[in-house]
């Protein structure tokens, strides 16, 4: 199964649009996880296992992992091998560079690593996001829009035509073979349906709901519109506020399969 | 001494703007290395030896060890604690994300690890520097015009105001603590020139002279113009044409230390 079927393959099996975002944070682990590296492990371990039937897509952000050194990469890997079939695997990694560099960059998460698709950052030009969708099989998501305030500094540079719907056109370009998508936060509505509107068919992957503030109701429409994409809830998911843990994981978990149907059920 | 002294104190200890790009790809490496991470360290291990006493500083690709995995790391921080003092380290790592993410991303370098300073994609705006430099004895430098043609293609969006432009203004502007600089390409010596005039404190890091085909003299003099700046060399002082290693690297990075004097002593 090349990218495309695959990704749309993991969406019907979950019958869902939610990607899990995995951010082990230190800080927020629940009481009997250990603040280290072996802790960190034990907690995403105990979250794939309720939450895997359920999600159709994890997103691993690797800072949260780089953080411990070479024995947060060593987890990663271990964990990566844990993931049952029929689920897409995320690398969050926001990579970018050219030449070698850049080939090296998707080749560490597209081959050595078994991720299928990662984030790439698009300031150095087509040249950083080609390595990471040579291969039909795998794919990546190209940083337009991102849910943070900042990202308007340079996102809506340029006037009427703002740097982001440039950032898609080169994306569109590049997609010859359906591998490639954008991040376009949930908290910037307007420009989420306007890129929608240009670009129907290229599949979005949607964080910033939930606890950075972004709506439902207009992420939930740009992925039924093509019926492929992800949206993405990582805290919502990983630190439930009451409850006990894991139940509480798996809970919210039902709760935004539920929430982020593919079909327009209710 | 803080990142600005001690960034300043590093080129006239050595007498010079270079940087040495440590990029070991496999596939170069010369004849008695195996082709694996135990040769890569080796490799590099030689390059630091036979270098150290000529650069100000070293530039390490994290692509080229991320490549190995977390093997991969584990040589880098063995190679790190190898570089003896008066000498730059940074962490060619392009990063860029926000609020956690991002933070974790400047512990693991500056911190975990013992870089001093870091490269930085701004597509997403200050959120994604700002960690970077919260520690007056660290720094960053944020991409903003890079040596790959493909980057015009976003940098140059915007008419009159090129984005690159607005980058620099946004570094200018979170500088107070005289720790961040900009990635100029010498492959664009008139886009070089031209922030140069507008940004007259900030440092440089320059890559692209040599292999890439950007010229020396606008590089030298914009590094000459406030002292401070750094000209990256790589595959120009790692694989010799000629000669026997390690002693033609030693020959080459002679001849790029004098090439690239501090003072216009020619």
């Amino acid at each position: 199964m090349n990218y495309e079927h695959y990704f749309k393959h993991c969406i019907e099996t979950k019958s869902s649009f939610l990607c899990t975002g995995i951010d082990p944070d230190p800080e927020k682990l629940p009481d009997g996880f250990s603040r280290d590296v072996q802790g960190i492990y034990e907690f995403v371990h105990e979250i794939i296992q309720v939450t895997a039937d359920l999600t159709p897509a994890y997103k691993f952000n690797l800072a949260f992992f780089e953080l411990w050194g070479w024995k947060g990469l060593q987890i990663l890997e271990k964990l990566l091998s844990e993931v049952p079939g029929d689920i897409l695997l995320l690398a969050d990694a926001k990579r970018g560079d050219i030449g070698n560099s850049s080939k090296f960059y998707a080749k560490a998460l597209l081959e050595e690593l078994p991720f299928h698709s990662a984030t790439v950052s698009p300031y150095l030009g087509s040249d950083s996001i080609r390595p990471f969708i040579e291969n039909e099989n795998k794919g990546a998501f190209v940083l337009c829009v991102t849910s943070n305030e900042s990202g308007r500094e340079l996102q809506e540079h340029g006037g009427e035509k703002p740097l982001y719907l440039k950032t898609a056109e080169i994306v569109e370009t590049l997609n010859t073979k359906k591998n490639l998508g954008l991040v376009m936060g949930a908290t910037k509505p307007e420009q989420l349906l306007d890129v929608r509107r240009q670009f129907p068919e290229l599949p979005f992957l949607i964080p910033g709901v939930g606890s950075q503030g972004g709506g439902v109701d207009t992420a939930l429409a740009v992925c039924r519109e093509n019926g492929f994409g992800l949206i993405n809830v990582s805290r919502g998911i990983l630190y439930p506020s009451e409850g006990t843990f894991p139940n509480n994981v798996r809970e919210l978990t039902e709760n935004y399969n539920y929430l982020f149907s593919n079909k327009d059920n209710r």
